[in-house]
């Protein structure tokens, strides 16, 4: 096997066989981990943004206000349950927000919601893995100071891990969640039992003194809102993902929609249980958070200095939670890291059924849509970890700074599916007559008519507070993604209407075949060519040779002739040795001698099993047939002869969809 | 036209038209100018390397010896000359060095040469840029500082240049070479008057005190004869481009030998004159030249400093000669800076010449001997640009240093050129009969018998003295240009036995054909491929297209009914949207069925204008080709169907030799 094939192997793993063809669909218990893990490994940096936006203000409004902001956080959270809990049941075919936009408000809608989700994917990405990796920093120091160059190399590594067709299958990413729900809420269990008896000790950060930042001081009023309403949008960082499950119905047992929407119901108040838990031991612990902490922290009068390496907030709790007990600390770090990374991980695989749906519309390449296409996902999922990669590069891995342009798509998407959802309702409800069922549907509308206000009001909070810290870069991008998708499915519908059956002209058959066959030298292939060319009875047939070099031309003639072979051979003459050239002009004055007259050109190819090689042959055939393909009536019939190095090559090329990224939570 | 095209006018140039086929052949005085400015532009540097080298034994060796090291030149270049006189006698194909010594001493020793020309011809690029760039700094002081930004900015105007196939068209190249000559010539003539006659000033230099560099103070003995060796190595410089005429003769007018032979002598006799005029005006005007001249040079006692820019010496000759006449020494800088770059622009005309000669003998792909093939010179061009660049950038654009390296390979294909010249003499002696005849050639056999020890012990003067100057890195590019060639051909030579006609096997027809339409939508492209297979007449038709969708596949049999059309549509399912492996498993298994049967393919194609509407089509028809290709047996045949966008685009694919780079010295 050839170095480069192994190398491929030992990359992109080997070649997947396709006997399990029939996925089995996903029982509650697997669901739960595969779609929570982006929702609930936002409890690992919602509560720090929280502490650290209102640690502006310095260390005691975090104490006092952090629970405000929780509060609001979970209100949120519910009636966003609460809402995709109908679109779970209105919309089970798992098109998710996009759907129910287009559906509903029409396609400028879904397209907005798509491009929104696109870049949230990226920021799913790059987010989770910068948290995952400050997370590990607690137990493992040494990453310090490097974050990003390690942020990096796990996106690599994820990449990598998605293109060799690694499934989400269900165990492998049950058991780390649910040691991730049992880590966070045990650690919630003994910290308050601690906190109940008195015996929680403070955080490691509790002894500093947190000065505001300029500005900031003697903050009230208006400015102090402001600051408080800037918090609260951090938190609703604690909402991305939820919308997840509303894209994977599909993948549930029957009843799915049932199924799925106590699944999404489980998620939300676990969800919340874990971060109001973690709010409440912050502020227990009196943990002190600060954006600029070699600064701000002041340890008995003097400012800590850069050499302080801030905690992650659950870092300090379970350090303070565990105090006497290491390995508790260990293991939320760990656990921690890793929830992180399956988030991350559902950006790959919600990313490219996203990007497939998006190609049946017509708003991407079509070849994204065939699921089983490996080179197509390989494409997404490579742009995909390429821009989260340059993110995380730009922003030096820093979660604070990633989370302002993040919210943003969330929240978009979130309103316009709600408001979809209100119209939806109404329009059921001008035809259905039965009056239980008009009931729940109006009981439906109102709790979608909340959801969109809620979401829609936390969108404007976000743009108000967080538009010039980032949220901008977020719009941005929507807006080209939007436009660039626009364009595509523009040319397509144009194509599409070029090529529209008109008349019967299409369909009309030529009068006669004229076939060619292109002769370089007399060898295997040729012969094949002209066997093959032969084989379809043409009613005339010339094999052709351009003569670049007398010589060369001059013995090909002489060994035709010797050979006998049954086909007149013509050299078309070329002063400077151009293959391609004469070729064509000679193409092209049969077409205007007989232009009903079919022009079937036969080329010899040869196929090879390295690019390398690739190199060496097939240069003057792949131009001559871009080139033919200009002239109408002419037809380029390739005739492959397979060379010893291409043995066993054809296998590296198949592929079924069967691994493709995303096809568990599509349900297949 | 589209922007795009606008802009490729804009860099490259519109289209050739290809109405001047039929290229006048060269008169002497032309062709004198467009193969002797390599040769005549390395009096711009030889001189300076010679003084620069001696310099480093302290200023007096550089006025007592550098006569001695130009008279060794000078025997050089006039065994040389003598001995290439005979080359273009003997091989008047312009096969040049890289012929002879095939035909005489094997593919290898032919091999060999050229590998040394191609980086050869790399380094003439780099150092006439960089010398050319020095000089010009002479007139144009605010290049100072800059020379390597500016000679790769010169680099890329020169590629852009031949891209657009600019040709060395005589008279625009005659006229600065003779300007050059004129020039430098005058100047010398002007320099020994003022001589004679007492008046002549010395050079702003020569006030200076140059102070030997450690280790060379009080040099003598062995070690004298070293550096002075050194410096006859460095003056050798002076003898590349030499050989620029035996690769031309077929452009020179009839009798081509002979007057290839004047030219060349004609060209020595200049190139002779020159450099003796400009090594004694240097030593008259005193110039102390150093390799680091800050150092070096003492301005009574105190070095002078990095402030101090030290001019070429032609730069400080001609502010001498013309001390009151300050144009002449403009015109003189000028004219300096454009012979070099000429001297540039022949590497640019060789090395794809030498490239499809190689290519001819299947030491490189193929592609590149089709002369006309635009695409496949440019290829070449931007190969020999970017490397030279990269030289440029990576040695700051310094000639000495640079030097180092270039005159290897000049003097490699002398040696082995001139022991192929004494083999052939010996070959033809054998045969020849005629004493007249036989006299001649027994002289022109002393002639290249002599020319080959001359430059053979030259090239182990280079070697001994420069190795680890530079020298070694050029012996390793030719060691692995070497190898790479070896490796194609020997590529080559495997698939051509491959290939061999042993059997009648390749000729046996196909008992029948088995004809597919790939079908995804009803719309004229599958209605035109449908018509032409049915023009075929094959024995087997089928429509088939991949059920990735099921209401699509109902619509579109639906449709098909509906239409009426007279082939079966088949509908091959695929469970995971994909469509190449089920199309291979149908066609394998027909294959299977009935092995003689031929079956082939038809693909519809979308012909589009712009590269990035070809991402949006034909993704599925390029991956299906590929793959069908590996299964014996199946030919593909591609339907086009030009969409409006692709008008008038063929065009901008055509392209005829004529303005091919290197087409004049080939004498098309």
């Amino acid at each position: 096997m050839a170095t480069g094939r192994v190398l491929k192997r030992i990359i992109l793993g080997r070649a997947i066989s396709s006997d399990k063809l029939h996925e089995t669909l996903l029982p509650k218990r697997i669901a739960l981990p595969i779609f929570a893990s982006d929702a609930l490994s936002s409890v690992a940096y919602a509560p720090d943004e929280i502490f650290l936006t209102l640690g502006l203000a310095g260390g005691s409004l975090a104490l006092t206000h952090s629970w405000m902001i929780a509060l609001g956080v979970v209100a949120v959270m519910l009636v966003v349950v609460a809402s995709y809990r109908q679109n779970v049941h209105a919309y089970p075919s798992g098109g998710g927000d996009y759907e129910v936009a287009t559906t509903n408000l029409g396609p400028r809608a879904g397209l907005m919601v798509a491009s929104a989700l696109l870049v949230d994917y990226v920021l799913t990405v790059a987010v989770s893995i910068s948290s995952g990796i400050q997370n590990a920093a607690t137990a493992m120091p040494f990453i310090r100071g490097h974050e990003a160059t390690y942020a990096v190399i796990l996106v690599a590594l994820l990449t990598a891990m998605n293109l060799r067709g690694v499934r989400e299958s269900g165990n492998a990413f049950a058991l780390p969640t649910y040691a991730f729900m049992v880590g966070v809420l045990g650690m919630g269990v003994v910290g308050i039992i601690r906190h109940l008896t008195g015996t929680l000790p403070m955080a490691p950060s509790a002894s500093f003194e947190l000065v505001p930042e300029e500005g900031y001081e003697a903050i009230g009023g208006l400015a102090l809102a402001f600051l408080l309403l800037r918090a609260f949008s951090s938190g609703c960082a604690a909402l991305t993902g939820v919308e997840a499950i509303s894209n994977g119905v599909p993948a549930f047992r029957k009843p799915k929609s049932r199924n799925a929407a106590t699944t999404l119901l489980m998620m939300g108040l676990v969800a919340i249980t874990m971060l109001m838990s973690m709010i409440m031991l912050a502020r227990w612990t009196g943990v002190k958070y600060a954006d600029r902490p070699g600064e701000q922290l002041l340890a008995n009068g003097q400012p800590v200095g850069d050499s302080y390496a801030q905690d992650p907030i659950m870092g300090q709790v379970s350090k303070a939670v565990f105090s006497e007990f290491h390995p508790g600390v260990v293991f939320i770090s760990i656990v921690t890291g890793i929830i992180l990374i399956l988030a991350a991980n559902t950006a790959f695989n919600g990313f490219p059924v996203l990007g497939s749906i998006l190609a049946r519309d017509g708003y991407l390449p079509r070849q994204l849509h065939a699921r089983g296409d490996r080179l197509a996902f390989s494409n997404g999922i490579i742009i995909l970890a390429a821009v989260a990669a340059i993110l995380i590069a730009a922003f030096n891995a820093d979660v604070t700074r990633l989370i302002q342009l993040y919210i943003v798509g969330v929240f978009v998407s979130f309103t316009v599916s709600q408001i979809g959802m209100v119209r939806h309702w109404n329009r059921h409800l001008l035809r259905e007559r039965d009056a239980a069922a008009r009931s729940t549907m109006r009981r439906s509308r109102i709790i979608n008519a909340i959801g969109a206000a809620m979401s829609g009001t936390v969108l404007i909070v976000v743009l108000a507070t967080k538009f010039i810290h980032g949220a901008g870069y977020a719009i941005a991008a929507m807006a080209v993604l939007f436009a660039i998708m626009t364009a595509i499915h523009k040319h397509y519908t144009m194509v599409a209407r070029e090529l529209e059956v008109t008349d019967a002209a299409a369909q009309m058959l030529p009068a006669r075949v004229h076939a060619l066959v292109l002769v370089s030298k007399l060898h295997k292939p040729t012969l094949r060519a002209l066997a093959y060319a032969r084989a379809t009875r043409p009613n005339t047939l010339e094999a052709i040779t351009v003569d670049a070099d007398p010589e060369a031309t001059h013995a090909l003639q002489e060994e035709w002739e010797r050979r006998g072979i049954p086909v007149t051979l013509k050299a078309l003459e070329s002063p400077y040795r151009e293959v391609t050239s004469p070729i064509v002009k000679y193409v092209k004055s049969i077409r205007r001698a007989s232009p009903r007259e079919l022009v079937v050109v036969y080329v010899p190819e040869y196929v090879v099993g390295h690019w390398y090689e690739q190199i060496l042959h097939n240069q003057t055939a792949l131009r001559l047939r871009t080139r033919l393909h200009f002239t109408p009536g002419v037809m380029v019939a390739s005739v492959p002869w397979q060379l010893r190095s291409s043995e066993g090559q054809e296998e590296r090329l198949a592929s079924d969809g069967s691994s493709a990224p995303g096809s568990v939570r599509m349900g297949r």
